[in-house]
């Protein structure tokens, strides 16, 4: 098994991203993907998400867009991540990767290179 | 991009939790917002578990709740899902954080100030 | 809180896998925590996944399955899902847990002992 800390190749990471829409997530992850700044995005809908805004404990409808990148990609990800976000602040936070199958990371490597 | 590990401020985790139902999943997110032992929760209902008890592997509709919170709140947020939640041994674990949006960050660590 | 880096018992790890279907999720799932190769799998379907395949950017409907091991399972538990998924390269990618509540670790770390 590839452990992507001590190979060649470069570590993976996963993108958590929350959005504010099924169709939104799915705006967001087929750009990152259309531009190679993701080899993969995995949206879930359905999601209730409870946050404090303003003082204020709310509660809202939204999808869960998980982006599968390498790590010297994140910050562009999540810079046009921004840019497309119906959010001033979205959520996009990078998750460590340690190992994975080595013809799944071979392809998400050469996915976005 | 804000690197948790090496930013003045502290590192973020995720709690990914498991709970008996939905409403289960939103009343301790809810808790944990409002008691800013986590800044956001994100429920995904209609998730199917299979897992071995008692030596005999079984089948349970269940709900996922990802908490999102400081990493010095993790122990004490774990402790108050034992106390809300309906099982005895709830699934409470703690996903490291290696960065995200500065802006996103910033407001996480607000949050659960 | 139990720290899996220096308690005596081993490291946790999340297996994230994607699935052609529920049906697919349940199958596998059901077999790595019969085989004690996963303590619990959790399944979540409705899915979608849009990805680069052979320079088409594409969109299918998946389920996301997430195994919950010991570190040390991780590169049976990937060979045993190649066996029994219908493609060719699965997504099987490891994420780490750093630390968990007590009780739950302990059994995960049983049930696939």
């Amino acid at each position: 098994m590839e452990d992507s800390d001590t190979a060649a190749d470069e570590p993976v990471v996963l993108a958590y991203i929350t959005a504010g829409s099924r169709e939104e997530a799915l705006r967001i992850g087929r750009a990152l993907v259309e531009e190679r700044l993701a080899a993969c995005a995995n949206i879930l809908d359905g999601m209730t998400s409870v946050y404090r805004w303003k003082g204020v404990v709310e509660q809202a409808d939204e999808a869960v867009l998980i982006a599968k990148t390498r790590r010297s990609l994140f910050d562009r990800l999540a810079a046009r991540v921004r840019d497309l976000h119906s959010y001033d602040v979205p959520c996009v936070i990078e998750l460590p990767v340690e190992r994975g199958d080595p013809g799944y990371l071979g392809w998400l490597r050469e996915a976005t290179a």
